[in-house]
């Protein structure tokens, strides 16, 4: 048994179009437009195709597709997210999505029924999006955010409640709950692998066994504003340069892991008062540092503490920084990790086994049922850009171990119950 | 014959309650609602204190007190700005504009006539705004800018147009235009010196020799947008990182100059994609580099060439460099400069003259009449923000300064000329 990957492909180009920007870009982050209509094609989509399943909008407006299986047990759930960082690119999240999809289609096909229920999910804002949530529509699942929590959410860029946007997407915040363990067996997400180990390896798949830990602090350095043109230079706290320093300072650090075992990164930055003729008062950073390993980690942050001290000294500059996030490092489920080595053996390919240097909604399903990822070959390692691309062979290859992975699954989890229809 | 000091200081102090805000700075950009406040504070003060002038507004919404004078001469013309920067000081234009209405109040007050008619002028948008025009009144009186540039012109943040800003601030672009060579017989200026010069030599006024050069580069750091988890170091093109070591290399080479010759500032920068997990794609900052010796800017444009080669090279990015101003050094008139050395030995002040490295209404001034400043300490070099502080007494020293500089002005100033009335 086979995907039919014309098909796939074809939905994934269709999905493409939608948010699809002047520059080649896919804009298409949770809160906009764009989200809105990629949810009204997937449900349109699962319910030409899946008449028999019940297509819902859950409280935190997760897309589902559930069908039923031979038994009464929790269900397998297979899915990723529809959403996309601004200018994305087409493989991250909605891959995953349609690839479930395909793999529900390919066993309709074939009528066959699992053991199980067999669910699709496509998770609400998985990416960083205006309300300073990622994975959002995961976390709540697992309970890592509560009503409470999301209430106090507001859109960055224009105000809208969190509220008001679930409702437009079809959700609603009062529903908005955790799913208890055990009422889900197992979940898997088929994902871009987002760098390009699997390509240097000339690998199509491997299966994930931890998902990185991400730590991330904001960064403030409190100068002085002062004149640009009557400041002499012995005078200057110029908060813009001591951030410099102490970007350029800890990017030596970094260098020492050229494997990636750690990586750190700046990618957003304030300035105030960001005029062309006052010296920045202040410059606030958001650093990501990423690893499986928390000794390393731990190593990191005392470099980063004389990092601070250096240029604090150095430039009479206040630093001030705040941890933001401290996610450990998750591992996978052993039996899903085997049932997706399974998977990859029946498509012969090489077995391989890969640790995530990307967060991802399986990270949160961890939680609360066996989870497990398939990684796919990303070409040049390129993604959350318009360049992301995974040849169509690989994805083919993919599809096939997603598809074979489950029904291991399925022929192994929960033997010992009873049906108890 | 002397200024009242309190009387002055009472105005500053009133104008400065007018964009206050919560953290002590203020808010009186062009193109605020609380710019227009403060025209209106002033034009109801002047019309006031000075029932006989004529109290207008002229196209680009420059404001002007307009006095006769004995005879019929073109007038000697008083004045700085009522703007400010975000969160600035109060001093920095107020100043100016005030100490021209206290010269003509004391001068009504002792009954004194002069030759030329004078007129006192609050210039439109000075400081940097939304329009991205600064110095906006002097340099339409100048002609450097015409109505079609202006009529060009929007509010960056809100996309109102100038034409509908200035009629706002009771002006008509319609009606803006270049004054003639001839039509003004002096303009003086008062300022804080937005240094420490005169403050460390324990002096409280200086005679303006020059205005610095304004030599401004948009300087644009093209790397690659990629995910911040999976991109180990070695594959990074990160913009952000790339502007960090330009910008250090350039700092290294500005601090050549320690007594100020030469200063550079990047005060301004934009980062896209901006986000926390996504490594830079793009950098864009503007520096500003200030100088009153070509030579001296020429030297440091050949570094800064060096840098650019240097920094493309190591890190395999693109950086393009676009000159956005070019603005060259503006000698002040001798005859003026000569008579605010008078009128510092009047006050019994040790003769000082400095070059002045902030631009000022002055340099566009300069261009079409006999131009002048004259310099008060500001205490700490402080300006651009809410510690801006200038002690009264030294404003009262400055204000006698303007006083006896003006009637020496109008002592000496066309005097081969015959009255024609």
């Amino acid at each position: 048994m086979e995907i039919k990957n014309e098909r796939l492909m074809n939905n994934l180009f269709s999905l493409a179009q939608i948010g699809r920007n002047s520059a080649g870009g896919i804009d298409r982050w949770f809160g906009s437009e764009k989200d809105i209509e990629a949810r009204e094609w997937l449900l349109k989509y699962w319910k030409a195709v899946f008449p028999k399943a019940r297509v819902v909008t859950d409280g935190i407006g997760n897309l589902w597709v559930k069908t039923t299986g031979l038994n009464d047990l929790a269900p397998i759930v297979l899915g990723s997210h529809h959403d996309a960082v601004p200018c994305g690119g087409k493989y991250d999240g909605a891959l995953g999505v349609l690839m479930a999809t395909e793999v529900m289609e390919t066993l309709n096909e074939n009528h066959i029924t699992l053991r199980h229920p067999l669910y699709i999910i496509s998770f609400t804002g998985e990416e960083p999006n205006p309300f300073n949530l990622s994975t959002l529509g995961s976390k709540v699942l697992a309970g890592r955010l509560t009503q409470k929590d999301l209430l106090k959410c507001f859109n960055r860029d224009n105000g809208e409640s969190l509220e008001a946007a679930i409702d437009k997407a079809g959700g609603n915040i009062h529903c908005a709950g955790k799913i208890k363990q055990g009422e889900i067996a197992a979940f898997i997400e088929c994902h871009i692998e987002q760098g390009h180990r699997l390509e240097d390896l000339n690998l199509s798949v491997a299966s994930v066994t931890a998902i990185t830990g991400i730590y991330r602090e904001e960064i403030t350095f409190f100068g002085e504003a002062n004149h640009a043109g009557t400041t002499v230079i012995g005078d200057r706290k110029d908060a813009f340069l001591a951030a410099c320093d102490f970007a350029l300072q800890v990017e030596k650090e970094l260098q020492k892991y050229p494997d990636g075992t750690l990586v750190g990164t700046i990618g957003h930055i304030e300035m105030k008062p960001n005029e062309v003729n006052i010296i920045p008062e202040e410059l606030k950073f958001i650093i990501d540092i990423r690893t499986c390993r928390k000794e390393i980690l731990k190593k990191m942050l005392q470099k980063m503490d004389n990092i601070q001290e250096i240029v604090q000294k150095h430039r009479g500059i206040r630093i001030r920084r705040e941890i933001i996030l401290n996610q450990p490092c998750i591992p996978m489920d052993q039996e899903v990790i085997s049932a997706i080595d399974a998977g990859i053996a029946m498509v012969q390919e090489p077995p391989m086994r890969l640790e995530s240097m990307a967060g991802h909604d399986a990270a949160n399903m961890a939680g609360i049922t066996k989870s497990g990822m398939i990684f796919v070959k990303s070409t040049g390692g390129k993604s959350h850009c318009k360049e992301e691309y995974t040849p169509p062979e690989d994805i083919k290859k993919a599809g096939d171990v997603m598809l074979h992975a489950l029904m291991e699954l399925d022929r192994k989890l929960d033997r010992e119950e009873k049906a108890t229809i």
